[in-house]
């Protein structure tokens, strides 16, 4: 029986951390985070992340602009928050529509106040293992796995999907961690001549029961970050109740990966203002 | 037996591109290349690179430091060069003195005249998807497997070896071509489960014989990167002479990949030089 990686507590430990940190500081963080249109995920998504700031005591915004917003008109409202010395983080909720490029929005927040760490600067000083801000959602499945005592170096990990918000990044923190790493993507042609041979797999593609116990190595780590809905509720990727008989550690499909994100994110905005005051380089 | 990925050749036909558009520039292009010490091998190199620049009409400055230049000084000597509107492209040859942090001068060069691409900013474009220059090795490596009209959607790739000049940026490429991808360090257990499995295998290690032909699979497309040197001559990582009879393609040892990054750092200049001159976004 594997053991749960328990994101839940481990997430309660950073925010009380940050929560003790930010009760230091003359000024409370501020954190502001914009959502185009009314996607109810997006909204759901953004209220668990303005909820936990609120306890911790950071301030959070947050600005919802009309689905049909331009480009130009985003970027402005950017480049007014980049200039507000009273904005310590800014990060923009995705998807965004159709029209809105992510890749123009990720180039325009500034490097300094990018807490989802998307920003190409941000991004390359990750692969040289220098970044002072890292996507949330990956370094929270790294601190986890540390949590928990479990070693990297050398081991063999493979990761399904390569978004930059969590296969891209994690592929570059276990690469720093001398792992040996394998990314799938859709295009590959058997997932599952990977997965069973990972010593420990991450799961980040937003497909019901695409892992279950026939896919993966005995006493393998399991780590599942893609989540889908239907009208039964939420399902990981990872078909828990079955690879849990069998895997030596393993994310439930709520209380895992999730709590990590918000909890970084929010020490991210903790760590920016503190940049900008000049506590820390 | 095996069809050779000539580099040479398309060196060449790279080569003649590039003078034919720096002939039509009304300055040529200037490149600065920056030794420190005087490491044979890096010698050799910069020689290399300032004879074919000579063929094609780019200017090359060959600049030698001191072995025990110090960080402040090397970085006083970058930040006039980038500030010298008649200097497009700057590159400093690796391996530096111990003294000197490689990651330091790496964000010290200004992205838009960082030839070798190992600025933080460039490398997080090159992640996206929208880099404006590329490591030379990694790109020539996916440029020569197009010429030859090699189909990479899918694929799976194994890289041996994780370095910044050709591991980490080939990785990002190939993803970008929606490729399965491997990456092998010194830390993998036993790199040969995972190369004997590649449809394309890169070897970036430096280790002579390191690849022979039980440790490919039937047709794969195998490039060498890395080179040893010993009395008996220069070494590839791949032991040419027993694998080409299994491998589809293949690169030589030298002629391969060697002239591909010359083609492309000088490319890289050209395009430095047109993006300064605004002929070029």
């Amino acid at each position: 029986m594997a053991e749960i990686l328990n994101g839940t507590k481990l997430a309660k430990k950073i925010n009380n951390n940050t929560a003790k940190e930010v009760k230091k500081l003359s000024k409370k963080p501020n954190l502001v985070a914009i959502q185009v249109g009314k996607n109810e995920e997006s909204s759901l998504y953004i209220w668990t992340k303005a909820g936990k700031a609120s306890e911790i005591g950071i301030r959070f915004k947050h600005l919802i602009l009309k689905e049909n917003t331009s480009l130009k008109k985003m970027l402005k409202v950017i480049k007014e928050l980049n200039e507000d010395n009273d904005v310590d983080g800014i990060m923009v909720q995705l998807p965004l529509p159709k029209h809105i490029d992510p890749k123009i929005i990720a180039e325009a927040i500034i490097p300094s106040k990018d807490v989802d760490a998307f920003h190409p600067l941000n991004k390359g000083l990750l692969d040289m293992g220098s970044a002072n801000l890292i996507p949330p959602t990956a370094l929270g499945v790294i601190e986890l796995l540390k949590e928990y005592k479990i070693d990297l170096q050398g081991k063999y990990i493979v990761i399904l999907g390569t978004g930059e918000i969590s296969g891209k990044p994690l592929a570059k923190l276990f690469i720093n961690e001398k792992c040996t790493v394998t990314m799938c993507n859709k295009n590959t042609e058997d997932i599952y001549a990977f997965t069973k041979n990972a010593d420990i797999l991450i799961s980040a593609v937003g497909q019901k029961d695409l892992i279950t116990n026939k896919d993966i190595k005995k006493d393998a780590v399991v780590i599942n970050i893609g989540i889908t809905k239907d009208l039964d509720g939420l399902h990981g990727d990872v078909n828990y109740e079955k690879v849990w008989n069998k895997a030596s550690y393993i994310t439930p499909t709520t209380g895992g990966t999730g709590p990590m994100t918000v909890a970084i994110l929010l020490r991210n905005t903790l760590e920016c203002a503190k940049a900008k005051n000049g506590t820390k380089k």
